[in-house]
């Protein structure tokens, strides 16, 4: 089977997963792009320090606001390697993202195509666009190897 | 109308959302409690600095994670003054807050008993128990006020 390539902001993505997961996270990946540039990297942190909050999207969308200095990320992408949950979709739309890449679906804690599907709410004051499926199975591979090392 | 009188937590978070609407921020107050003991006081900062996920739920969780130094706040009750968003609601369920208790429904943002209904999906991994109504025409008025001004 033929894809398409994975774009760079992608493979960013992918490679901040894979750092997460050497330092003992979650494997997921995210980065904000604003006219081409990347304005944030991050992973996912939850553990050093504590933060239940620290998804790569949450600290991506932080990051890119003070690289910004501005709360709206008008015109921004983001790349994640999985599917939001509900609080980082919240975060994204709170965030005014307008474009959303992610690799692998989450039928487990998703919140974009299953469960609070946050985006086809009334209450969503924003919704991004939303594109999926790139770097798809890279992204579901990190994942499945580094839970199965820890079972 | 006789009322029960509003807890001190309660209290604490209207406190700490009206200093968020003296600072131009939207009157939103949270505090999170352990063992009796106030552990986090958190409003609503998105502004300065700017980011989108500085809601009052999301600031005190991490500083009561920091306090704790654990990413889960297993036994901990979180009061906030208004009915938490579906970011907000996902943040309290990774954090495994015990309890919520919250002031002012919130049907046009809200996404505990509306729209998303974040604990009720079968993603969430963690439902608090809900309490609801608890300082709620004092949370309510500060909201009406602070937008009535801006108008």
């Amino acid at each position: 089977m033929t894809r398409w390539p994975i774009p760079q902001p992608m493979q960013t993505a992918l490679d901040a997963a894979r750092k997460a997961a050497q330092a003992g996270e979650v494997p997921v990946g995210a980065v904000i792009v604003k006219d081409g540039e990347i304005i944030a990297v991050a992973a996912n942190a939850t553990r050093v320090p504590p933060d239940p909050t620290g998804h790569a999207e949450i600290r991506a969308i932080r990051l890119a606001a003070q690289a910004l200095d501005d709360d709206r990320l008008t015109d921004c992408d983001l790349y994640v390697t999985l599917e939001p949950c509900a609080m980082c979709a919240g975060a994204i739309a709170h965030a005014r993202v307008a474009r959303l890449y992610y690799g692998a679906s989450d039928p487990k804690g998703g919140g974009v195509e299953h469960g609070a599907r946050v985006f086809e709410q009334e209450q969503c004051m924003h919704a991004p666009e939303v594109y999926t499926g790139l770097g798809e199975a890279e992204a579901a591979e990190l994942l499945r190897d580094f839970f199965r090392e820890r079972r």
